[in-house]
């Protein structure tokens, strides 16, 4: 499919996509940038394929699909890589969580003649490293790809090559992106991080040590909030508009909520309770989810 | 170990102990008392010991060991049948997952010859019913035990039942009890119940069905939303005082965590994300749960 693939930034997400593009057969080389040296012998180990470069500079020029993914952090530094380095042969994408805020990024640095459609793998976990990756990490999931209203041929491109890695591919504007995300993922993973914050400012008020006890509920939201700190700033810093609508949305809920508890109004509460199921029942529809029970996690 | 058990209710947790007890032969015969039409015949196929009764009268005055495993809204009823069938010689427990409020009902209304010491098994899940209960459903889980000052002797053998259905035993007061599963258990799930309501508002609003992207964290909330509605209302409503508090602790959090975003406080916010991953790192220290990553739930 391509005959050359750069990997810029190549922790669990890139990995993935590198070990999926060798399994599929879908270039013949796969360049690596990554400056953690920690993380290039791991990406040496998992194919002879694989070529590590230290640099980003004119050997990068024949590159035919250069992916981005490193923290949206780090884009800056690379447009300008790109911009003196790549031409319009290229095709050039990445896997952030916010896509607005590269939109205007492409729009006001890239240069013109470069061509850029932005991907959204819906796939990950809390763990961070190439490691981690996983040559079936997309299998069964969303890719959403940002409309370009630019290159017919490159989007049709790049939809085909996230299929060939397992992925349902749906196109969406930014705006719309940014929007759905805030509540489906990065609410869910700040919330997560609230209550752990919340668990361990009780810890030093009350001085107990209260984390053996975790197996009712706490556990679940401890391990989402052990995903990758730069990541997760990157996002809730690019998404803030939509993110500090959502929190206002669900303190509203929850004083509510609270006034239900102290003031016992039972219906209310049965009711609110009960109609959380359906949003299960449509998960599990959807085949989002497996209905299996979760009992904890075993060895 | 016990000639007779009742168990009072018999869902999941109800089940569980049964299984348990019936596999670690730690009595003769099991009675069981369930409203629940399909509940008897799913619990009539476990095991030919059982024997469902119909009533709560004299017949149980025999019992050694008596478990109630109803939603705690079922107590007061209970405690009247209690009263005019048993004798000091049975011991009574429940597994209610607040222990504030049921002490003040035992002191209340319970016959003062009558033997209950609560107890408090941390397992279980979201769904619901003898059909999912499990004889190791205990196996290397918190139980923890409600002091009495009564009866030494019965408290022993309470501790040695539930050790050796698997449970690691370890003796409360009431107050601290609540205090401390407010956190770890009662907030966590209010939290899950909270954001699969915001998704619902949001979904009203915006008029998007955003369920087919809830891979990316609110999947995992809204399994834990899927939890009956009977028993956290109980919960919620028993736990009031200690759930009112940690709710304002948590909106305070979640309110500073929103200036972080819309200001963009960088290094705040890095450190409050990056302490979080300290939480985990005892959870797994202590077995509370495992390092393996999820990248969601496969059959």
């Amino acid at each position: 499919m391509f005959k050359n693939i750069l990997i810029i930034g190549c922790g669990m997400i890139g990995s993935s996509i590198l070990r999926g593009a060798i399994n599929q057969k879908l270039c013949r080389t796969v360049y690596v940038f990554e400056k953690n040296v920690k993380y290039q012998t791991q990406i040496k180990k998992i194919n002879k394929k694989i070529i590590l470069i230290k640099k980003i500079d004119k050997k990068i020029m024949n590159m035919d699909l250069v992916v981005i993914s490193t923290p949206m952090s780090e884009y800056q530094k690379i447009i300008n890589k790109l911009n003196a380095n790549l031409s319009k042969k290229t095709l050039i994408t990445d896997v952030g969580s916010t896509r607005g805020n590269v939109a205007k990024l492409i729009k006001e640095k890239l240069s013109k003649k470069l061509n850029w459609i932005m991907s959204h793998p819906i796939a990950g976990s809390e763990v961070s490293g190439p490691k981690y990756g996983s040559k079936n990490l997309f299998k069964n999931k969303w890719c959403i790809l940002i409309k370009s209203n630019k290159n017919k041929v490159l989007e049709n491109k790049l939809s085909k090559f996230w299929k060939k890695l397992g992925s349902k591919v749906l196109f969406m504007k930014e705006q719309e992106h940014d929007k759905i995300f805030s509540v489906t993922s990065h609410l869910p993973h700040l919330i997560a991080y609230n209550l752990i914050k919340t668990a361990q400012d009780f810890q030093k008020i009350n001085k107990k040590n209260i984390i053996k006890y975790s197996a009712g509920g706490l556990r679940d939201f401890s391990r989402i909030a052990a995903s990758n700190e730069i990541m997760w700033r990157d996002i809730f810093f690019n998404n803030s508009k939509n993110m500090t609508k959502i929190i206002d949305l669900f303190i509203k809920n929850l004083k509510n909520f609270k006034v239900d508890i102290s003031k016992k109004r039972n219906s209310l509460m049965l009711d609110k309770l009960k109609k959380s199921k359906k949003v299960r029942e449509q998960i599990l529809l959807l085949k989002q989810d497996i209905s299996k029970p979760d009992f904890g996690r075993e060895n």
